[in-house]
């Protein structure tokens, strides 16, 4: 069975706005897809995702859809725009909703769902703040489970101060991104091929028993 | 042959004051060993290193000597203190001089130097700042070649404000601590297991070529 | 006439559940009204706020109730919990929407809305992230025309990794927690009233067209 | 009397090396010059300064020196260049050696040696990160003691990954950074004049026991 990558276009804008990050992820995903990755593309703002940090935020929380098919996948790639320096308030929900998923620990290993699981971001925004939104995205992700192959980051950004985005700007033909974007696709598809094959054995639960002998709480 | 691990100490206290950073990575030591790894530490602020951003600063510099050991390595482990929220001026340091192996890729391939190795972090500090110190740290080392595998962190920080450090506060006595140490130990042997056996293949220089081709510069 | 303040708690949790970010508001409050400083405090999940940068998304957003609360206040304090060790979602949202100010500059002087304000930031977690909440989200305030006076945050987080938050953990006995709140409430009440006896006269505007004369674009 | 402005470059290059922070920090000198200020520009990788977290780390430490013309100055310039996302080490050794200042509080009123003080921060680098840089610097130095008018900080970053610096990309005429150091120049002269002639009356001491009376450590 063929490897399943899922990414959150965390953009601010609702469908059918034109998304510069979409425009971003779309490229990643034509380098994916002849990899042997299906690929799904989800813009996280079109469905109603309650605020919270629980997997279930009750009537009307369209969050469960998105886990589920977070959950089928082997490859999350988190999309996000910058504003302020840092990610979208939608990519920073996004993380908030995903760290239900530490109570749902495997019953026997411990290992929270998103373990075996390869993470990646794409970054766009008119200037600056890629690292940070890129940098906190990936660490967020390692936390819950995903491991982090190099170069698992692709970014656009112009220079200092306000200006065009990706698309106006011609960023398609930006050699960096395109590059980077590259690295991303292969690196995150062979991690995945590879955890498939061999995944991370780490019993979590019996290292935490162990912990627990030496600690006072 | 067995695996090696190189933990760099950053803090900012010269041998043979009693470093914090240094009382939980050996904790971490000790957990890796009876892994299959061979475990160096390393008190950077002991050593000559020159700032700059090459792998050679000239007369007098000692980052040579480090950096060979670090390339010899199959796991590197950055230990920092937190100073004003972020890790250390000698984490900073390392990470610049680092980025000469960027440099340094391999003829045929374009991998850089820590391609296929695995990062991870330690961070000891009395109060906040370990997210930002772990997360800059790990993305940083995911550029420059390694992978992050899950849980790759750990962790010991006191409540907000000032106040004693990690040994004085009986932090090798606190839980979570001590169980991440051990979640970051087991997947970070693995992964190097992982990669020693089934390294990462991609062709950075032809990705290189292949994006060069649709791009303007 | 007196000062006025808005504390806009950027909690996830919608009214009526506790707030521990509500809960530090209250004391900061408490503080700073007996120094002449009318507070009012508003829980921004509470109200229809839509995403995206402008200070009107349209049908339905209830922004421009807030926004017109912020431009008559002296003294703007975000409040906020840590996730993932950043600032929250809501928050996230807040400062995005504050960015539609960037567009509505003094016809004269150029000035955005809230320069010759003051402001503010109180932080509450569980652990770790008080330095990146805060020092983000002033900086951001900064940005749009704010003046931040020395000790301008307060924070409470507990030691590494998950536990009690604020009230369960007796936080609001924290001394450094209580003191810092001091000085943001001293600070913070003089440089508002600093500021309206003796606005800040930069004109944006001119500078702006000098920059223009001896730039390209 | 005048006012007097320091000005601390944290690039990584020793002289006579060109620095492209130093650049832009003339920038700036050359614009608040004729507001009144008189301005000194330290390139501190030129002393021998020796990594520590007080104000005078024994024989041969030169920071001594670079501290006294900190404290006799009105406004502090942070220039700093970007690397791996991030301020440099640089400048992040300047912040732990300004953190001994944390010490020396006023016997009487408790203030820090860097209050009523104003702070500002110039950033550059090829690519993303200032407002990371920024941000980081401008919160720390608003912790030790510094108000932080609007518009604090100036910088030029280039678009997205390696590239040529601020003076070869031809970053002297670009509009957003020009501008921007005109903002900086006039607020931050405008709240040094205004701190002067009325300086933050706050007393931390008697706060602080204030604060002792409702807390329990």
């Amino acid at each position: 069975m063929g490897l399943k990558a899922v990414f959150l276009n965390c953009t601010l804008k609702y469908s059918p706005d034109i998304s510069n990050t979409r425009a971003l992820i779309d490229k990643v995903v034509d380098l994916m897809t002849p990899l042997g990755v299906e690929c799904e593309v989800l813009r996280v703002v079109d469905y109603n995702i309650k605020f919270g940090v629980t997997s279930n935020e009750g009537a009307g929380d369209l969050w469960p859809l998105l886990l589920e098919k977070i959950k089928a996948a082997d490859i999350i790639v988190i999309g996000t725009p910058i504003w302020f320096g840092v990610r979208s308030s939608v990519a920073q929900l996004v993380l908030e909703r995903l760290g239900g998923t530490y109570a749902e620990g495997d019953p026997d290993t411990g290992q929270f769902p998103l373990y075996n699981k390869v993470g990646a971001v794409i970054v766009t925004g008119n200037e600056d703040g890629a690292h940070d939104a890129a940098g906190t995205t990936l660490f967020n992700l390692s936390h819950l489970g995903c491991t982090i192959p190099p170069n698992s980051d692709c970014y656009w950004v112009g220079d200092a101060g306000p200006g065009p985005d990706y698309l106006k700007a011609g960023g398609e033909r930006h050699l960096y991104t395109n590059k980077t974007a590259r690295y991303l696709a292969h690196n995150v598809a062979y991690m995945a091929h590879l955890l498939r094959e061999y995944p991370i054995p780490t019993n979590l639960k019996k290292l935490k028993d162990e912990a627990a002998e030496v600690s006072d709480s």
